[in-house]
């Protein structure tokens, strides 16, 4: 097994971000997806031993900041290389904080999530939090970081998207997110149309910018 | 709540293979990211009602072929957009049989994954199934494609992706994927450094290319 492969893996670039017993404390997360639709779910998995993590098991939610690709590393660095143990983390940075008292970044992401955990799976070295999302607001403009960019951007490289028909609003699935781009305007479509990806029907399509 | 939030999340682009009953089928996936390290752990998020998944549910194992950025649209159309209760998916497609007798691409692929479900977690409209990796290799040089890479091409747009140093050898921690960038040579640091990440001893770090 080359187990290299799994580098293979694309991710995203994430803060995973608690406020409990009086401390704020936040990590770089790498593993956060959207689990279901319908409830509108997400699932997280963090390394046990991360004092964000053990705060998160005490409170039992969390804020997910997506950060955006013009992120400074040096910020990445501040949240991901070093323990809330030994630093206040949030010294000197920008945030706001959600209904649960959570902190979140407005600043440098392009959304945040708020979570409340419905379950945890133990996974030896880490737990799987699998959450109820309670919030999501877009924060600013741009495109999210991946991690194959931010590791792209950490050795020196460039990362550039373009998407043609950017700015263009388009239809998209809100359960798949497929996006519409048949000949056939979207609005014309008969009412029994259904998502050639999971089949849902047409009025679960939502027009995005 | 902006639901439009969650699409700012970051997946990769793959296809799930599995073979069982008589019956190859497959279907393209986002959400397949690794759980834990040691083991080797991955976990795969799919719709219960997809003929795959069903199939994998009874089979217990499965294979992630994971996309190259240069993988014609019309392939992944032909495993997205259609379900194999109709057409045989795999007619004229080349493809490999793993160890567990389920197919995987070898082409249009920077890697597969070989996967033996060891819990499956019941998420109303998805499965959640936590595996453990017993095949990965590379199949191909190239990028990976992810899931909005997918949908800047299938718009028209162009993505490119640079590394200054790509093609340089580095050393990355086998556990956190952290890639050391420090002014002292790897081989030079004291033994006792660990990883700034994830704090593992440095003997996990290996040399990719």
């Amino acid at each position: 097994m080359d187990t290299t492969a799994m580098f293979s893996l694309t991710y995203g670039l994430f803060v995973a971000g608690v406020a409990e017993g009086g401390k704020k404390n936040a990590c770089i997360i790498n593993t956060a997806v959207q689990a279901t639709a319908e409830p509108v779910r997400m699932h997280v998995t963090m390394l046990k031993e991360n004092l964000t993590t053990q705060l998160i098991r005490k409170k039992g939610s969390l804020t997910v900041s997506v950060l955006s690709l013009d992120c400074p590393l040096e910020l990445i660095g501040s949240f991901g290389m070093r323990s809330g143990r030994e630093v206040n983390k949030f010294d000197g940075i920008d945030y706001q904080t959600d209904g649960n008292g959570n902190p979140y970044l407005d600043k440098n992401t392009v959304a945040y999530m708020s979570l409340n955990v419905a379950s945890v799976i133990d996974l030896e070295s880490h737990y799987l939090f699998i959450c109820d999302v309670v919030e999501a607001e877009k924060t600013q403009k741009g495109q999210p970081m991946s991690y194959g960019d931010y590791r792209t951007l950490k050795s020196g490289g460039t990362v550039g998207k373009e998407g043609a028909k950017a700015g263009k609003k388009h239809w998209v699935c809100s359960v798949c997110h497929y996006v519409y781009d048949g000949k056939i305007p979207f609005e014309e479509l008969p009412d029994d149309w259904t998502c050639p990806v999971c089949q849902k029907p047409k009025s679960v399509f939502i027009l995005e910018d």
